[in-house]
């Protein structure tokens, strides 16, 4: 099965959620994307209809946007 | 553990959430709870800091508010 992907910028809002929400899905199950270090992945994250971080994109391709840390254009 | 709980009200943002994250989190890790049909837990929700739902309230506190469905004050 394809992996959900989650995505976040570093902030504090982010690691906040991304250690709630990983104590809850098996790890084996998400991949983790800071998009403030590896910022070549703001534009697939985009393109996958990520509009603010965190989020987390499943892999039906919903994609579920949680609190709101900062917004993708703001990364760029 | 404590659980999480899974805050909707049915509308379908709420049910498209809770699919997605139910197929990422184990069912045993969190209880859902409808504030349309069981009215009596909104007060509980709102002691929680759920201010929107859909909203996953971690067993640590922190509340996860995912998307926006409806704010808790249109639930009353």
């Amino acid at each position: 099965m394809a992996k959900a992907v989650f995505y976040h910028a570093g902030c504090p809002v982010c690691v906040s959620a991304e250690q709630d929400l990983l104590t809850l899905i098996p790890e084996r199950e998400v991949d983790v994307v800071h998009l403030g270090s590896d910022r070549s992945k703001i534009e697939t994250a985009e393109k996958a209809g990520v509009r603010s971080v965190p989020a987390l994109v499943l892999p039906n391709g919903n994609v579920l946007h949680i609190n709101f840390g900062a917004s993708i254009a703001d990364l760029k």
